[in-house]
């Protein structure tokens, strides 16, 4: 199939200059970014790479980093983490407290804010040095070693948390987090400060769609039954609350973090990542919904 | 593909007698089903047939109704339909009144109660005789005259609805329902009370397999697009609260109901339909969804 | 002391036509009324009459009548009442289902609809004739044979009840509601359709502010211990959401109703009613709340 | 009236150790404190005394500071307190997060643990030295220099507090808490670790019996109007989930600590303190609730 070609239509035809929606500005790391900024990249399992726009800059990949971090929970945990966090859509919005409230400390899924602070809980259990050994694991998936915290993105971030601070309080007292509570917000924080540019971002993903497997290599990192899981969960959970639209309209499994950035996946075939930071009012980026939705469309591989 | 072969070693592997679950019994008529029925029936888009057990008898299909009064009601309707009721799982239990407070009166998907009660409560404003046209629509996708509704099951429903009582006269306090209540439940309680075999619901089904066109004859049923938001919303909201237990243990968008029936779509392949009357906590056929994970497990058709 | 005095200064000083608030609109009975209807009435323990405006004009005296409801299902029930309703303030929005599903239908107090509908069903399971029974109560401790329902209004009601109607069958659900609920609805409706003016309201009441007992004769109607009980529900759970405001600026027990009455006791000393029909945003008179602080304010009545 | 004859017959008919309850459990320090102990002490507006038991024995008054640190408060803010804070009881458990979520983090009244808060950030403030000026404040109305916080008790609530931490940052992620959370925290926890006997709670307590005057000088601590306030308040928010039961039972404006303390207010009258360990399911002492029910059927100086 001719990507290339599919991502020089979706760039013609997807114009983010005229698109609503507005920059998150909660940090001011975030909210200075340029609201114009549009970039795609595809990497297929056999390795091919198309691309358009601003593909190769880094961004704040943000809740993009909940797939990562619930992947390595799932190397040292195993199956023993679904008995902290939850396998099912949230339908509240993506910080909701109520849910942990009617559902004593065990959050819905790993992929909102609190379900993600109980993985970031587990890996600190697990990991001598969380920060360092996460990058490792970043970096290996990735196959770069230039992936990098944004140190000043975590700092704010850690500022201003006070909902996630809220949470992750809330589930201490439901006893579902076992280490120092602002140990994990720090951890978490930095795990949602990763920088990647949308190469990067698809080229990390590339291992969802390859049955776990790094494509080089052929080194099996997730199992063929947690690359499931997990592609399983990005498709009822992953766009806060509009999953539901996005698995309509772009019928793949996928990712999408406030820096503006979306991740999917369509297996056996190709991963693929967008960057816009405008964001509609769930959260999501607005170009990048469409972009993706015309590449589904036009090249049929909506699972749907 | 051999999937009477596949089919076989289902049944060999899946002891319905010995699985956990309750048959539904908040109504005599489900109440009195025996435990260790057991049927399925797969159909092709390319009209094959395979099936094992008690893939002939009918059963009261329920929930899965709630599909096809969708379907209807987007004939009708159109797009207008998602102007009274949403897109995005639920993430409660199947019948809270509560997310329809805070979301005055909307409901969160067709494929829970409230917003089936909507969708029948659209369906009452544009058919003249609501039960009969209904009957009409699904005996044609069915391609079957011999489906129908069972009385008794809807007038024993009738009788103990009082969470759906409960549930419509919120909405329409929020001027969401048009019509009479009564008149509306009346009509939703014969919908779910629709009769059918696996071998029929297959059938039926197949028609979400083949991009909303009946397959001996290509006519154009449901659009394209429609056909994919309804297997959209199947994927995230078709199983209660269990819909993404079921995304990643089978991976295929479905429908479960109380009955014990199981319906599930492999776009351009095929829909099964599968029936055990036990059900799991969340309301779901126990022996259905085991074997349906070892059908997509086999076959390797899950979509992740 | 000179409670005409009072009472004349009261009328001086509260001028309705230039307070803010609305008549309440949901049914063509209560809109109609005019907004500028202003009237009190204060009747002592020894018998002595007081009152200014348009205290001899009848209104409808909606939830006040919980307190009458509540009363005679307590002669008949006794304190198993407190075994299906609660006595506790609810803090939510006088109509909320969701407390309802949170404690399993039990309403939180019987001053509140959900409680009121569980007190109408006791008083059905209990009378022969309900609404001839219910009428005949309220007329022998209001020693007055003319009150009597307004069918128009509870005809009204009926028709728009559907939030009330989605209530009771959540209730029913739960098991909480014995009878039929269209039965109970319908008994409900005419308990709230009683129509009385701030003379026979304050009459009436008059037995609160003495233990229970008739003035004239001395007939103890309620025991002592059950008149406390009621007098401490009027000042915790009077009011809808306005409660602890009420408490403070007039610091007696109470009730409210939407058609604009308001009645207060002090006991051991006298009851007063007051009637104009524009509400504050809460659902309570704006002048009848005003009204009654310059009463307590002035005789130093209130409780605190 | 014979005070000390009722006291006495109350003290005979209060077995503390033949009634159920739990002593308060989640830090060692309460849990330590025999369930045994009984004390009262009532303190008359002409500066009677009268007493039993333990009465002079010190115990953590833990939320019956919330009143002290209301009245301060006051002083400082005035009535603009409620614009942070609301007058309405919760309904709630004493401790949820929900009510805060629906309600933009505006803490229903300031007698629950989210509006101590918000009260104590109001202090922090105003004050310099927040804990020794309110330290001053106690000491003064109480006319005794020698009450103190028990530093050990606020450090382990400290390393327990979750559920207040949770609190306190969903409040300010929503704006309404202005100073750091953990220096509020800090304040808050010494509030309620303040140690006092039932005959110092009591001599403290009279201010507000007393019109918010000192009963030795006459000076005028808190303005009428506001001591009304208070006392509303206590009235219909100060027994977390029980304020409706004890408005019944006892019938007077009061507070009740998780140190098995509970003191009411007669206003005009006198102030009353008691002290057993033993708590009911909802957290308030069984012996205390007791006690105070039989003062005021006997003296018959309930309100209502």
């Amino acid at each position: 199939m001719d990507y290339q070609g599919i991502l020089n239509e979706i760039k013609v035809n997807v114009d983010c200059t005229k698109l609503p929606g507005e920059v998150a500005s909660y940090i001011p790391e975030l909210a200075k970014i340029s609201p114009d900024k549009f970039g795609m990249h595809l990497y297929s399992v056999i390795g091919e790479e198309f691309c358009f726009g601003e593909s190769q800059e880094r961004f704040s990949i943000q809740s993009i980093s909940k797939v990562l971090s619930l992947s390595l929970a799932l190397l040292y945990e195993g199956e023993n983490v679904w008995k902290r966090v939850g396998v099912e859509p949230s339908g509240d919005p993506f910080n909701s407290l109520v849910q942990l409230e009617y559902e004593n400390g065990i959050p819905r899924n790993p992929l909102i804010n609190s379900g993600a602070l109980v993985i970031c809980d587990i890996l600190v259990s697990h990991l001598e040095n969380p920060k360092a050994e996460y990058l490792q694991f970043v970096r290996k998936i990735a196959q770069n070693d230039q992936i990098d915290f944004d140190e000043k993105v975590a700092e704010s971030e850690k500022a201003e948390g006070h909902h996630n601070r809220a949470m992750i309080n809330l589930i201490k007292a439901y006893g579902n987090i076992k280490n120092d509570v602002e140990e994990v917000l720090d951890f978490y924080f930095y795990t949602c400060s990763v920088q990647m540019s949308c190469k990067e971002l698809a080229r990390t993903f590339v291992l969802y769609a390859n049955h776990g497997c790094l494509i080089e290599t052929g080194e099996q990192i997730l199992s063929v039954k947690r690359t499931k899981r997990i592609n399983a969960l990005m498709q009822t959970c992953g766009f806060y609350d509009e999953a539901g639209e996005f698995s309509f309209r772009v019928g793949l499994p996928g990712k999408s973090g406030v820096g503006g950035g979306i991740v999917a996946v369509y297996p056996n075939m190709y991963s693929v990542a967008v960057w816009s930071p405008k964001l509609n009012e769930k959260g999501n980026s607005t170009a990048g919904m469409l972009a993706l939705e015309l590449l589904t469309n036009i090249t049929g591989s909506s699972i749907f």
